[in-house]
Parts: C-alpha cells; sequence; structure tokens
C-alpha cells in the first residue's frame, strides 16, 4: 500500500486548473515516538488556498514541487504519544493544515480529538471547526451585532457565511444572504433561517438591497470584495461595521489592483472609521479644557493664516482647496 | 451703517470661484429678547463648506440666494439674555454655525463665551474650537494611540493636522507630516514637534514614507484622501487604523467615484475593519463549545458539500471559486 500526495506543479493564472496539482505516490511513513500515524478521512479545501499558491502572496507561499497542506480530518492508526490510541478520531488542533495525503505522519501535539458527539465527524472541518470559528469571531467580535441590526451576508451560503447568518439571528437581527443561483437562495430562506436572500448573478443587488433593508445594512460581512461590495456599501448605514472576511471574487484576479490593496486591510486587520465631530458635543468642553491646559503649557502651538475684511472671505475658503492655509484659515472681519 | 451678508450665488463647478459668491447689504437687525446682536470679529472657513454648496450633498445644502452659515467669533454690541452684556466676546456654542454676516442676530442660548484666556480670540474657531476638537477625538477616539506608533498625517500643516501631531507626539507617537509646500514642511519639523515631513508635491509619497517608517504605519489620520491616501495605505502596520476625516482631494471633483463611495465612510461613521481568524486561537474552545451547543440545539444547521475520492481533491477547491459549494466543501477520503 502506497501513500497518495497532492504537489503544487504549476503557479495558476486566475481560476486554479486541474494540471495546477500533480498526485504523486510514496512510501507510507514510519513514525518516531510523540508522533502518531494518520489515515484521512476528510479534508478540507478553503479560498485561502489560492492566496498560498501565488509567489510573493501576502502570507506562506506553497513552493513548487512540495506537499501542500490542508486541514483534515483522520483516523489515528498507529500511535507513538501517550495521549491517542489506534482508532481514535483527531484532527489538526489550530487549523494551521497538516500535509494533503491519505496517509500523515504527524506530531501529536498539534491534534486534537474530534469532539465525540459531533456528526458528521466532517463538521469538525466546517461548522463546528476552522470555518465556523471565523463566523463567529468575525461577527460577534468583530462586527458586535445588536438586536435590530440588519445583517447582510455574502457567499451566503458557503461554509462562512451560512454561519454567520444563523448566529446573527441568534443575536435578533434581520439576516439577508447574497449568493449566487436560485437553489442556493432558496436553501437560506427555507432551510435555513435568513430572512431574505439575493441571488446576485439575476437579482440587482442595489435595487434589492435598498427594498429589503429599509432602515440601511449595519454590518457587512464581506467574503466577496469586488461588484457585490461596491453595491453593498452604499446602503451602510450610520456606524455600520464591514467586517472584511475575504475576497474570493479577486482571489484569482493577478491583475486587480484592488486585490492587493484591499486584501490587505484583511490581512493586516486595519480599521477604518469615519467620524463626524458632532458626535462629540457631549464632550467638547472635555476636548476644549484639555487643548487649553496644552496651548498654555507650550505642548500644543499653533498658526493661523488670516485674511482681513469681511469682503476677502469668499476668497480665504478658495484659498483651503488650494492649500494656501498654514494652520487654522480666519477671516479677520 | 448697513449689515453684510454673503449668499450662495452659483454652485460650484470644481474649485468655488468668486463668482459662486454675493455680498449683499441689509438693515442692521433689531433684537427680541433672549436674542443678542453680535459684530463678527472673526468668521471660519473651512473644508466642510464645499459640501453644503452641493446640491443633493450628503450633509445639508445651502440654497442659491441663501445667507450662507460659518463659525464666528464676535464682540456682543446689544443683548436682551441676561447671561451676556456688550463687549462679551462670545462664538457659536457647538459649532453648528451662525449666518454669514458681519452683524448677526442670534439667540443667546446658542452662544458660549471665548474662554478669557484664549489669545488670540480666533484660536476659539481653531485650536481650542472646532478643528482642535476635531483633532482630539479624531485621533485620541478613533485612533487610539499608543506610545511607539508610527503616526502620519495628511494635510498636516492645516489647522485639524497641526493638532493632531502635536497631540499624537504627546501621546508618545512617532510623528510624519505630509503636506504641500516647502515651507509647510519646515513648519512641522521646525517650528512643531513632527518628526518628519513630505512635500507630496516633490517627494514620492511611498519611498519616503517606506524609508521614514519602517515598522509601518499605525494610525493615518486622512483629511485628504485621492492619491495621498492611495499612497500611505500600502505601508499600513497590522491591526492598522485609517482615521477618516475628511477628502479635501475630492471635494471639488464631481465626476469622481470615489467621492460619493469614500466621503460615505466618514459621514456614515462606518467602521471596516479586517481580522485573520489565527488571532483568535486563544478562544478557539469558547467558540467550538458555543458552535457545538447551537449545532445540538439545533439553532444552527449546516450542510457540506461533499467530494468522493482523495484524487478529486484538486477539483473540489477549483469549485470553490466557481461557487459549485452548499456550505462547507469537504472532500471525503
Amino acid at each position: 500500500m502506497m501513500n497518495c500526495k497532492f504537489v503544487l506543479s504549476n503557479r495558476p493564472n486566475g481560476v486554479p486548473e486541474h494540471s495546477d496539482f500533480k498526485m504523486i505516490e510514496s512510501e507510507i511513513p514510519d513514525i518516531n515516538s510523540g508522533e502518531v500515524l494518520l489515515e484521512t478521512m476528510f479534508l478540507s479545501v478553503d479560498p485561502y488556498m489560492r492566496g498560498r499558491m501565488r509567489e510573493g502572496g501576502d502570507t506562506e507561499t506553497w513552493k513548487l514541487g512540495e506537499v501542500m497542506k490542508a486541514r483534515v480530518v483522520g483516523e489515528i492508526i498507529e500511535s507513538g504519544h501517550e495521549e491517542f490510541s489506534p482508532g481514535d478520531i483527531v484532527t489538526d488542533e489550530y487549523g494551521r493544515g497538516l500535509e494533503w495525503a491519505k496517509y500523515i505522519r504527524v506530531d501529536g501535539d498539534k491534534l486534537t480529538q474530534v469532539t465525540p458527539e459531533l456528526t458528521p465527524k466532517s463538521a469538525a472541518l466546517g461548522v463546528v471547526g476552522q470555518t465556523g470559528r471565523t463566523a463567529y469571531f468575525g461577527l460577534l467580535d468583530v462586527g458586535r451585532p445588536k438586536p435590530g441590526d440588519t445583517v447582510v451576508v455574502s457567499a451566503a451560503a458557503g461554509a462562512v457565511g451560512s454561519v454567520v447568518g444563523q448566529i446573527a439571528k441568534l443575536a435578533g437581527c434581520t439576516v439577508v444572504g447574497i449568493t449566487g443561483s436560485k437553489k442556493k437562495r432558496k436553501y437560506l430562506t427555507n432551510e435555513l433561517v435568513f430572512d431574505s436572500a439575493i441571488n446576485y448573478k439575476k437579482d440587482e443587488i442595489s435595487s434589492r438591497i435598498e427594498e429589503i433593508c429599509p432602515y440601511g445594512v449595519d454590518i457587512y460581512f464581506d467574503s466577496v470584495g469586488g461588484e457585490i461590495r461596491d453595491a453593498v456599501i452604499d446602503y451602510l448605514s450610520i456606524r455600520a461595521r464591514v467586517v472584511v472576511c475575504g475576497k474570493i471574487a479577486l482571489y484569482n484576479d493577478e491583475e486587480s489592483e484592488l486585490r492587493g490593496k484591499r486584501y490587505m486591510h484583511q490581512r493586516k486587520r486595519v480599521r477604518e472609521e469615519g467620524f463626524v465631530i458632532g458626535d462629540y458635543e457631549h464632550r467638547f468642553e472635555e476636548a476644549d479644557q484639555r487643548l487649553m491646559r496644552w496651548v498654555n503649557s507650550g505642548d500644543i502651538s499653533f498658526r493661523q493664516t488670516v485674511v482681513e475684511d469681511f469682503k476677502n472671505s469668499p476668497g480665504a475658503l478658495i484659498g483651503l482647496f488650494k492649500g494656501d492655509n498654514i494652520g487654522k484659515q480666519i477671516v479677520s472681519v
């Protein structure tokens, strides 16, 4: 009996093709003390893998000819680790990925038992695993839903989106899914508890969102990017949150300037937030006192650009757009 | 003696021109009980005014032929309000703007005394007024600086930017200003305490930022938008914050798609934040337990798309990008 593994044989240009992968055979390895030998039962494929196939990608890059990585659920068939015995069903504890292979030799410390009550066991790769966790933390910690919020989820029938929508319902939100087929749309509203769903291949997203979300979109959970994102953000409400989970629409587009820049906001966990000063009216006194203290202590110095004469005030405004001023532009009347 | 006021006579196309404003004369008004008559000493002109001149702008729109608004510091020359006497120097308490006029009749409740120790009094329109407050809350509450952070400020020699940079220094940050002339650049580093400054009309922003900010940009305080923003965001660090204060580079561009969409993020106080699941490793157990409970209770249901046979695993990955899956894509080995 031989082992089978997949190696990356070509860097894809656009959507990966079968010829970019090559299956190789090898001996089933012997294990050392502390290690176990796993027989893979289920293997998880995920959109982030596209980034690993790209040279100079933002994250880890898979080398050509090297065995790729994947998250798996497997059965232990040989154990040199005290916590595991043959027959145990295990998965990669932190979701960092093992070898994309039928038989895997691995340090037992990297594994965890799949919860016995979990059925099917493959759910340890999804809803009670990395994609479920992604939905859980992305929605709850980053998006911070409140009851009554309207939550729009892209890739809504996917592993992450379907869980995001359901947790949002548990949190008392109205949930709208965006998905790519009639079948998926029905899955969201008939089998799951989504309040509505949009088939972006058939419906015009903008007009549907406008109709379905009369109070605007409070949370947009985005796994897609591109045109769908651009359509949804027109309808964001005051203090809306956009959770940047992924950009699958851009992953295969090597040319897109947006791929890099927008994806970066995810990889770097960037928080971009608008603000308007009027919201802080109840704290103006705090700011003024502190600023006064800093001005008096010399910690803050300031300049003004003063234009004389009331009749020159339009010119003072016009000058602002040309950058004529240093410090505050003022008209002395 | 007559009053002078400015009305909007044309909606600008691009940068406002003098012909878009018209000065009109009128009688100096009588006041009623509770009101005061102000003689304007200083009048503030600010970039947000450009938005008021645009029809269907995101905020309040000034009507054609109507007296425009501005923040002012003035002396009370007649008082029908118990808190004020002639000779008092006052300003508009909440910075919402009074009439753009030499003499202003106004409800005394809307006014506040300018702090006696403030010199010059016009600073109540700047550093100890609306632009100082904008710097204070935008940097401290939205940007949340930590000692050691690198803060990049655009429009750095302007009323807001110059104060942002100085507060950032007080907070223990390294501060880089972006500005539009050699004179302003010198003002930032020689007169103020900016660590460095970039003249975007002369220097190439990208290479300068790369050189000056070896650890990346932790906070970008953006009052400008456009190309400067696009250059800076390439250098954001992990968990960087972009404070969207304004987009002056886009305010006069009626055509720009970006004007609307990017400006919206400010007006709507949108928070956009990227996240990566690995950051939550220490809380995976929490997520898994909660998800397991929801799966068991039926609150969360899930589907999987299972592809059979290890050799079909590349096809399962390829299918993800085509949207073939409903729920988690799994390979059953």
